[in-house]
């Protein structure tokens, strides 16, 4: 059944844990949920064809806001009939508010902030934040750009993605109290200013997704949640500071999906590594997206189940190292990706000691296969109530 | 039919011309002649994996016994089951003897002696030429290697590949009459000296080249077409220096391939412009291969036929220029490769531009079926007789 805008089916719950699986509809095909949105960041996949995500039996990619807005501009993807057939993914696609990458090349990301990462200053792109919105200067050309909600919708109508998501403020984890209260309560005037830019376009083909924010602060966190559930938004998102550990990120996300309405279609923005996701879909998340699958491998790193790997409890491989110079067997025996029907171990080590870009291609493909493998194992596992079962070829 | 080893038939011969259709049999399937042979240098196609080399419909594939030799090295590739099981590439397959490589990094090559590029000699890798054969180091560790007719031999054995080729000095075009005259009287010693080693190693499906060369002397180059002919190898190449000029050039394929009994396979080594395979499949050449299709798609060069080009008598089209921000055509109307079925110029151009390697892939893959395409078209021009009317699309 195609529908012609988003909606969201939950289709069973989880005895055992939040888990659920769900359907999203939209106009360009359906999403079972859980699922992983693969990032397409400056409108592709960097390195793999359509025909490949799609071979990999890839659901759903996400474009970049920020990226397009600067390059090559919303006006010639809306000239080239939006971002489906600008970039030949005619699948469900997501795109963010462009939010996050104009407050976290000032503040910094999630993930840096999570590993201790600090960036460096100098060359700050995030000039003021006004209620107005967010202006900050192009990496491309050094043009100062008013980022405001209007803006923001205005862009996600011409890309054309069937998911977009409300333009917020993300504030860093050592921010006081008070200014993420202030920027929380802000961002809530700011999605209904987004609500109503999509509203007064006609448009009503896209799920708005609204972000629920107020960092580590259980209140702030209730009160952004309060609104998320009150107000008319397709989906929710949970974004903002999730803490400085990796327990405490997974005890916010608990907490805040807790607070949410539960037939709401619940997305986590930029978390998606394999033990994340095993965490995160018990407490009812409903979509992943992280950069890491396709980035990782181009650096050499494949993605392996535990029991596929000599390192205890390590789901990658280096395959750059030296042991994989004669390793002439597949990634994985058990996976059914192009590069693992083709390819071994040791022409993939190869390719990567003689700096040949087909290398990355090659691993991505399979780190890619790899997740959305996962995905319809814990969806399989959901079903079938045998979530700690599959959990452990994952993670130990 | 398949032939457990290398043949070469020849079905028709043109009557306006030298020209002639012919098969190349070989263990690993046919190849249509005129052909062009694309370079997979370090055992792969940059960027391209092959279900795309496939689908733009490569015949034959070649990759470089220098690289091999140093990287990953034989002994790995043998371990693999060869070249075809180590790559994924189960058609024909052609390798050099490494010879080009380690003269040209000494001397510079043909390419560069026809443009008058000279090259800088800081680092010389060419250590010592002996009747033993070539002493060199290795530009991965440094290694002392001595290249013999009988490596290069053990070395294409182990790789597999089905067209391989004697190893042979290149001499560059300013060099001493009686230096290239030396040079050709000890090629013909290696050229027996690698027909031994074949002989030697039992193996009889591999077709074996023997190189013309004698540079831009007719008597040099009729000695040794002379030893080509009289002597029992499976192809014949025509390769050295070929002057200083495209016209010069054309003017010694035209004269060498006069030189050679008729029967023959004939490659011309490292040639492969349109106007240099259109003015020299007329003289009876069959295969040509040359590392630029790829290489200028990676720099954004598409190739077009003259007709689609708005400059004039030119067969390239740069996507990175401004005018292909807007332009939502493809490549070409015409052209059925994977790119021009799924994509415009300006998305390619918005590649290039965000610095993506996918648009160097895209560019690629089109190149790739823009020349094997146009071979199809030479191929009909001489079973049609109308050769004039063909070359007037690609050539003004």
């Amino acid at each position: 059944m195609t529908y012609s805008k988003f909606n969201f089916e939950i289709i069973k719950q989880s005895k055992s844990y939040n888990a659920r699986l769900g359907i999203i509809h939209t106009p360009h095909g359906a999403v079972k949920t859980p699922a992983i949105i693969f990032c397409g960041t400056k409108a592709n996949v960097k390195g793999v064809t359509i025909d490949h995500l799609k071979q990999e039996k890839t659901q759903i990619i996400l474009s970049n806001t920020y990226h397009l807005l600067l390059q090559p501009g919303p006006e010639i993807i809306q000239k080239a009939g939006g971002l489906h057939k600008f970039t030949g993914w005619d699948g469900p696609m997501f795109t963010d508010s462009g939010g996050y990458q104009v407050f976290s090349l000032g503040y910094g990301g999630v993930a840096a902030e999570i590993k201790g990462v600090k960036l460096s200053h100098g060359k700050k792109s995030l000039l003021r934040i006004t209620e107005e919105g967010a202006l900050f200067r192009s990496y491309i050309d050094g043009k100062k750009v008013l980022l405001t909600p209007e803006l923001s919708i205005q862009t996600q109508i011409a890309l054309g993605a069937d998911i977009i998501v409300c333009l917020d403020e993300y504030t860093p984890y050592n921010t006081d109290k008070m200014l993420v209260s202030n920027s929380m309560v802000r961002n809530k005037r700011w999605a209904l200013r987004c609500r109503n830019e999509l509203e007064r376009s006609g448009n009503n083909t896209q799920g708005l997704i609204n972000v629920v924010q107020g960092g580590v602060y259980e209140d702030l966190r209730l009160e952004s949640a309060s609104f998320a559930n009150e107000n008319d938004f397709d989906g929710l998102a949970i974004g903002g500071s999730l803490g400085k550990t990796v327990d405490e990120m997974y005890s916010i996300v608990k907490m805040t999906k807790g607070m949410l309405n539960n037939n709401k279609y619940v997305h986590l923005l930029g978390i998606g590594g394999i033990k994340d996701i095993f965490t995160c879909f018990k407490y009812g998340i409903d979509t992943f997206d992280c950069v890491s699958p396709t980035r990782i491998a181009r650096h050499g790193i494949a993605l392996v189940k535990v029991k596929e790997n000599k390192i205890k409890n390590n789901n990658q491989i280096n395959i750059t190292s030296a042991p994989f110079t004669e390793d002439f067997n597949p990634i994985s025996e058990e996976c059914d990706c192009y590069t693992c029907k083709n390819f071994t171990k040791a022409y993939i080590h190869h390719l990567f000691k003689a700096k040949e870009t087909l290398g990355g291609q090659l691993l991505s493909f399979h780190n890619i296969r790899f997740l959305n493998h996962m995905m319809e194992n814990i969806r399989n596992a959901i079903e079938n109530d045998n979530i700690d079962e599959v959990e452990k070829d994952y993670c130990n």
